[in-house]
């Protein structure tokens, strides 16, 4: 059975509309007057880190990727709950989680550890409070609305080549920070919160989650890759796969025409009635890969 | 790093009295006037089960070991999230899955699929809503307590001697239910949360978990062997033995002297004021294994 058709078929065993929360989004429910917002992600060597990445990186981007969500969600984190494989690395391992934890302020409430054999996996789940109703989806994007994006795309796919060519740390090297130790958007979510149409975050590519936000709210999503704020030093001819690379976890999310977001955010595209297709890339269907899908 | 190392080291990072959540209890936080009940576990091919076990049989174990955590605590399940380590048997999972989250009512909340190498994990997270404040925990014994247990123990031990020798199936031979498909005491523990002194699960060995109890009471547990709820074809010279045998997932709770349980349980012994040791097994300080330790 392929990934797609198992995730489907988990889908449909979770007949509650707010369990969107299978592999891209998070899950939503109404307890006590408040809506909590829980999401969990899982992170295996190979896979999602390089196999000599420092394990205090690994930690790090846990909790970040899994933050990241709950940001999208305009969520303050209450805590989390790691799934830790034993197996080596762990005093790393500890030392990054503690820097992520202390960093993004969100307590370690609980979790499991276990014998592994085979490559190290990790899971972790976040936990947040809304601190905005109704709590934002990709769902939301509106004809006429503008298609924004915070901070920058493409700097963690630049840190990862340099991570994997072993320049990290050389002298002049490219900071790999962007992929190695991620920052989750939580202030900017919370500011945007009350004021957006639709908002995600972008960890699988540009394109590939503009593309799901454009079809959950059934609209045209129109880019202009000029606009993307894509790295000054970045080759033109590399443009077009940057807006396809993951891991960057900055915010996608549409305001009214008019509309300036409360945080630093650039413009890239407009909001159009739904067409042909879900993606416009200066004005034509994007054609190739559009960023990570799972079972790739 | 050693695992009790390793879990001493993440305690530590988790200041909140409340996050006990490590390994061998489940977290609660306090939202919008509820109480939240929290718990993670992992399952690891070969250490959890038997590679040749039926995936259901896994799912199935996954969600109820969580959920047995949840009964603990006296809560009220709202929903899982699956982290998936992609791989094989993906099918007879689903079917385990659906079948368990409609046994015990509770929805599939979200949670992520991974592809993984090697030995399958897989790692779940339970949410749940405490029915009664305070919620119970392993340190509420008091000496005059009396100490019980609900069903039957060692039934599990033998269900996965029968699997492991292949007489599963076979006519005659003994149920393996009870170790494949145990079933979270829900409503005992709901039912028992507002009499109980102290509160949690068996899951690693009923001398184990007691001594657990009575470390975090602060108290000394005296348990009768005799009094033992144990498979009546169980030979008496593997009482012992089934006494430190985990996967029975019934609930051991303190109840005031005199006081009765609103379900089905056996008395098995007294709660005493702190002496030298933190249990005694039939007047003695019980020599050898007590149960499953994490690391060993």
């Amino acid at each position: 059975m392929d990934e797609a058709a198992f995730i489907a078929a988990l889908r449909a065993l979770a007949p509650d509309p707010a369990a969107r929360g299978l592999d891209d989004d998070v899950a939503v429910i109404a307890l006590g007057g408040e809506h909590l917002v829980l999401t969990h992600d899982m992170m295996v060597e190979g896979v999602h880190w390089l196999p000599a990445q420092d394990p205090a990186d690994v930690a790090w981007k846990l909790v970040a990727t899994n933050l990241s969500d709950l940001a999208a969600k305009g969520a303050a984190p209450l805590g989390v709950l790691l799934g830790y494989g034993l197996g080596g690395g762990e005093e790393r391992f500890l030392a990054g989680l503690a820097q992520a934890l202390a960093a993004f302020d969100v307590p370690l409430l609980g979790g499991d550890t276990v014998r592994r054999a085979g490559p190290a996996a990790h899971g972790l789940t976040a936990l947040g409070r809304a601190t905005h109703c109704p709590v934002p989806t990709r769902g939301g994007a509106r004809p006429g609305d503008a298609l924004w994006v915070t901070g920058t795309l493409g700097d963690a796919m630049l840190g990862f080549e340099a991570l994997r060519e072993g320049h990290a740390g050389k002298a002049g090297a490219r900071d790999t920070t962007r992929f190695t130790r991620p920052v989750p958007r939580l202030a900017e979510g919370r500011a945007l919160a009350p004021l957006v149409g639709a908002m995600m975050d972008v960890s699988d590519g540009l394109l590939l989650d503009a593309t799901r936000m454009a079809r959950a709210s059934g609209v045209t999503l129109a880019i202009d890759s000029a606009a993307c704020p894509l790295p000054p030093d970045l080759p033109v001819a590399r443009r077009r796969e940057a807006l396809a690379w993951g891991d960057d976890y900055e915010l996608l999310f549409t305001l009214p025409a008019g509309t300036l977001p409360p945080c630093p955010a650039t413009r890239i595209g407009v909001v159009q009635p739904a067409g042909p297709v879900p993606l416009l890339l200066d004005g034509a269907c994007p054609q190739g890969r559009l960023g990570y899908q799972h079972g790739e």
